[in-house]
Order: structure tokens, then sequence, then C-alpha cells
């Protein structure tokens, strides 16, 4: 077997493995990792570790290397391990609003190659995998990978999925999806496993491995972008629910009497803290069409409508997070989208708001009892990097 | 050593223990099992449990019984193991409103003693020390059991604890609490392990344990009453937040121009769907004071008044669990407090305005996907049982 089928393999392992399996198994989620790490996150002791490292060593499945730059201290460098680049490749996939992104990155988690294509308006599931579909194969082509070492295509995609039978629920931001099942439709033409997930999700896991909330076990993402979305971890896991439509935070009513959502709600949170409306509403009274990004530049600039307009939707978010924290009391707000760009001119007024509207203020609590707010470690490409994760994470359990 | 000096070690081993030592814990917190529920369990091999039973039944750790009536099917009944019942025993404590509530259950989880006492409004920690020591002391005499056979007393708080210092927050249902660190204060009387834990927390574990919510992995816990509280579990484990503040229900702002409320915001759930307003509204309209349990005596008579009363706070209660349901999705929600009691009176309009407040609609859902609304198992009883269900969960681990 070459050290790619036989990682696939590994990775296909059910818990209860072998030593090796699941040194593998820890290497894929967690990229480089030294001995003394490996053994604690395993459980294994490193003895058992030592014996498994060496078997791997031998059939090429993982190699050694000085710790990363970020990880070097003052003493001499630690050795780490990781598998081998050579022995399989991920494909992370964004279903965004109007352009399809995809990255892919080896086993290190190192990233080889991420594109984008723009797409019209509402295309369809069949446009997205034939359009995935090339990506994929030009990146593949352009980096002289095999897809032999395709381990797997995870799948970000903006609208809840249905854990259950793995369908888009109505709820989707993409309405014309709902009902399809995203896994089937990508795996029948990719011909590999297929993982799909709502997009918060895959930019939670996102920060979880690799930006904001390394290491934390309770936070939840909150997505600020012309729409409002979230995800939220517990326990060190993501919270799913039971019909896949946990942290669906744009759709939190905070307004019985307000408008209709095109949820078919009313008073929904993204209608007033989603971008959207406020930016139709600014462009109208400036006789031009503005973006996101230009409404944090004018704001930056000393524009005092742009100003007020992140303010504005600043407030009600931190009403919304009062409410979320009300129910889940993170430790963690990892904040992300577009207008997370806003850096602090979103989060100074954000984080006043959220106090306000907290059951229990920052003041009466020691400062590891505080909720955190963060914006997040990635400037945009945090769901399709997640996306890559999913597979990584999933250790080849993707049936 | 005696069997219930040696339970005491066992239990506050730490994970990672001998077979025995697992084979103690599992027991502990699952009442009587079969050899095959304690190998899926524990994850050991059926031979491995089997040598472990041994040497347990040897030192007269277990002993076996043939199953509960319950659990009894058509074929001959399974032989279940249980801790020995003389080997240990635990407290279960409600600091209520007006009133301290002490359960003794033994190791078997079988309750032995439930005793109440009135007490006055706004009681001191002081006080409750007292008053639960000599409630303690006198079930235990009664019972003849010694109290070298507790292994530990659980606390069921009508307030949020900090889990970092243990201390009660000032978004207490007893303000003057604010502050106290129960766990120490009860220790230093009491002389054994104490956990302390939010009351709404200590309901939800009764029901996961033994009531409407056994095993299920994500399920939130709604206590109506005068007023409003709460718990989450997802993924399997309670969530209680970075500062303890999960789970508080009562406290999501509906209305952020409502009145203010006992924590100092304004237009909190609880002062629409607690059942203090509108008790003396009914009060003072009818010209006597009136309980919950009168009010569903009288709605079940038919009593307009009564009726529309439940309907109003289950309507807003609606309105409130489809908030919640945004943010964790819950596979099932169990309605405790007095409340409950009124079943389908209460249950009906709240799970009408759940699902006109859902994202996801019931009907576009399958059975398994929808989140399902019972009642809790428990009339009143359930946060004092899940006290005892702390100590008999925590092994030990009260450190």
């Amino acid at each position: 077997m070459t050290p790619s089928s036989q990682l696939q393999v590994m990775l296909a392992e059910e818990n209860g493995a072998t030593p090796s399996v699941r040194v593998v198994q820890a290497l894929s989620e967690h990229g480089a990792l030294s001995a003394t790490q490996l053994a604690r996150i395993t459980g294994l002791a490193k003895s058992t570790i030592s014996t498994a490292l060496t078997s791997l060593r031998a059939s090429a499945m993982v190699i050694e290397s000085s710790a990363a730059e970020k990880d070097r201290g003052a003493g001499r460098p630690a050795t780490t391990i990781t598998l081998n680049p050579a022995a399989g490749t991920c494909v992370g996939v964004l279903l965004g609003g109007e352009h399809i992104q995809v990255i892919v990155a080896d086993v290190t988690h190192a990233v080889i190659s991420d594109v984008a294509l723009p797409m019209k308006t509402d295309y369809s599931p069949q446009e997205a995998v034939t359009a995935t579909s090339r990506l994929i194969g030009e990146a593949y082509r352009e980096h002289r990978l095999s897809l032999q070492t395709m381990l797997g295509v995870g799948i970000a995609v903006a609208g809840p999925i249905n854990p259950r039978d793995g369908r888009v629920l109505r709820a989707s931001g993409v309405p014309t999806w709902s009902g399809v099942n995203i896994k089937h439709e990508f795996q029948r033409v990719l011909k590999c496993p297929v993982i799909a997930e709502n997009e918060s999700n895959c930019s939670a896991i996102a920060e979880l491995m690799w930006g904001a909330a390394v290491g934390r076990q309770d936070f939840i993402f909150l997505t600020m972008d012309l729409a409002i979305g979230g995800a939220v971890v517990a326990n060190g896991q993501l919270v799913s629910g039971n019909a896949g439509a946990a942290g669906e935070f744009g759709h939190i009513c905070i307004n019985p009497d307000g408008p209709l959502c095109r949820c078919g709600n009313h008073g929904c949170l993204e209608l007033y803290a989603g971008l959207k409306e406020p930016l139709g509403e600014f462009s109208r009274q400036f006789g031009q069409e503005v973006t996101i990004d230009e409404v944090i530049s004018l704001a930056r600039g000393g524009n005092l409508a742009a100003q007020t307009m992140i303010e504005q939707v600043a407030h009600v978010a931190g009403q919304g997070l009062g409410i979320i924290a009300s129910v889940v009391n993170p430790g963690l707000v990892v904040v992300g989208g577009r207008l997370a760009l806003a850096r602090e001119l979103l989060l100074a007024p954000l984080e006043a708001s959220f106090n306000r509207h907290s059951l229990v203020k920052r003041s009466e609590l020691d400062a590891d009892a505080r909720t955190q707010v963060l914006s997040s470690a990635f400037s945009g490409r945090g769901a399709c990097l997640g996306a890559v994760g999913l597979v990584l994470r999933a250790g080849g359990r993707t049936g």
C-alpha cells in the first residue's frame, strides 16, 4: 500500500483503534505535535507513542521536523511530528452567495491552493457541483497532485443542515437549495468522502483549530455580514442541534411586532443587525452603492454616517449577545463576517451593548469569568478553512 | 476497610482508574446495571467486568438482584448489579424560597428519607447550614444510618453559581446570598464532601438520571413557576457557562423597552412568563390570595380567567423557547416548576407558541428532528433528587 491509501484506511478506523491509528488521527486533527502532546491527546503512554512512531516512520506515514517558527521559544527547538505531506490532501469548499471558493491543503494543515470562482446569484446545486469539480481538478493539476491523495472534501453551506438526513433546511440563505442533500450531490460526482456543514459552524471549527478559539471549550461564533449567523461550541464540542438549527442567531426574535423576515417569522435579529438594510439605506442617501468594506473605510476616515451605522448594528448585536449569553454564557465570542474587519470600531460599541444587556455584568466578575469578545483570526477565509478542518478532524468518519 | 470507607476511596479515584473502580463509579451514577450495560458504559471487555465483579462481590461492595419490575420484559428477568446499599448514602438538599428539603438516598439510588422544613423568607446562609445539619442528623438517626456512610451532600441553590470561585452570583433568586460560597459554608459544618449547583441544573440532572430525559443528549429544562429558570444539556453534558450563568432563561430580554426586572435589566422573559405578576393580579381581581396549584385547579374546573392566565404565560414562554431554540435547537424541552402540573393545559398552548416562534417549523421536519416538549417526571421534587444525583454522578470528584 502507498502511504496515501494506507492513510485513508487508518483515518477511516473507528475509535478504540490501535495506537498507530490513534496517533495518525491525532496528527490529522492537530497538524504538528510533539511526542509529549501526542501522549496527552491520545491518552497513550509515551513508550507506546514511541513504538507507534517507529513503525509509522518506517512506512513513511509520518515525518519529523523541528518546531515551526511561531512555537520556538528561547531553548532548543522541540522535535515535532506531522503526517507525511505526500500522504494525503484535503479539500475545503465554500458555497458562497456569489462565488465558490476551493482550498486544497495537505495533512500537515499547510494550504497548497486557494482559488475562487464568481457565480451568478441563486446558482443551482448542479452548477455548484460542476464548478467545484472543475476548480478541484484545476488545483490538483496545477500543483501536480494526484487525485488519489484526496482524503475527502468538506463543504461549507450558507444554511442549516439537518444532521439526520443531510438535507439543507428551508431556512437556508439560498432558498432554492432547501431539501437538497449536499453530501449526496457532491459525492456522486467527486467520488470521495464528502462532509457538508453549515458555514458558520465551519468558521467556528477554523477558529477552534487555528484561530481565536484555540484551546477554548466554550465559545460562540457570531457572523456579522449582510446576514447574521453563528455557531455554538460547548464543552469542546460543536452544538449542531436536533435539526441542525443551533447557532441560528440571525433568527432570534427581538421584536415579535417587528417586520417580516425572510424566514417567515417577525422581528428577527438579522433584520436589525444584518448589514443588508442599513447598506441599502446608506446607498440611497449617498446616491451610490456602497459595500461593507467601503463603509468600514469611510468610518475609519471619520465619516459620521458610516460610524453611526456600525454603532447601530453593534448595539442590536450586543442585545442579541446578551440573549445568547443567558442561554449558554460562553467564555468567548468570536466575531466574524465582513463587518468584523472594522475591528475596534465594531467591537467597542458591541461589547458595551453586550454588557448592558447581560444578566451578569463585567464589573461583577473576575477577569476569567468574563466573556471575552475577539475578532475572527481570518479575514473572510475562515469558513473555507473550516471546511478543510472538517475533513482533518473527521479522521475519515464521513460515512 | 469497611465497604463504606472502601467505597469512599474508590469513588474519589480519578479517571483512568482500575476496572473495579470504573465499575463502582458506573454503578454509582446509574444505579442498577446488567453486566452487558456495564461493559458498554465503561468500555471494558465483558471478561474484565466479570473479574472485577468477582472481587467486588467478595468485598461486599456490590450485590446482585433480578431486574426491577419496570425493566422486566416477557423473558426471564436479567441479573442486575448494584452497589451494596449498606456501603454508602448520599444527601440532596434543596434551599428553597421558603423551605429547606433534605433527601437521603443509598448508592442504589433508593430514597430512604425525604423531609422538608419551612423557613422564613430571606433566611441567611448560616440559618440554612444549621437547619440542614439538623435535618440530616434527624434523618440518619430515624433510619438508624451511620453518618460514616455519608459519601457527600449535593445542594441545589436558587441562583447561578460561578464555577470558578464557587460563589453565588448577584442574579440569585435570594439576593442576600450573593457572593456566598455555599460549598465552603456547608462543608465547614457538615464535614463531608459538598457539591453546590444551581437549582434548575439539579432538576435537569434528575431528568437525565431518572426522569423525562433519560438517554437524551441534547435537551433544555425550563422551570415555570413564580420565577423562570432553566438548564442546558448539550452533547450529553450540562452547560454551566463561563460564569455559571447558562440556562438563565428568565433573564432573556424579550422587550428592551419593558419594565425593570429584579436583575437590573429591562423586559426579561420572567416578567411576562413568571407567575408572580399574573397571580398577584388574579388575587386582586378575585379578592383572595391564590396559589399556582389553585389556579391549575380552577382552570381544570373550567374557570376562564385561570385558563387565560395559563395560556398567556404559555404564549410568552413559547416565544422564549423559540429564541432558545435558535441558539441550541434542543431535541427535547422538559418543562418543570409548579406550573408544569397543569400538564396539557400548559403544554398545548406552549407548543403552539413555540412552533409559531421557531425558525424551523414542526411540519417541515421528520418526527425525530422535531423538538419534543414534555412535562417533568417529578412533581416539584426534581431539584432535590438532582442534588442527590450530583453526588452519585460526581463519583467523589468533589474537591
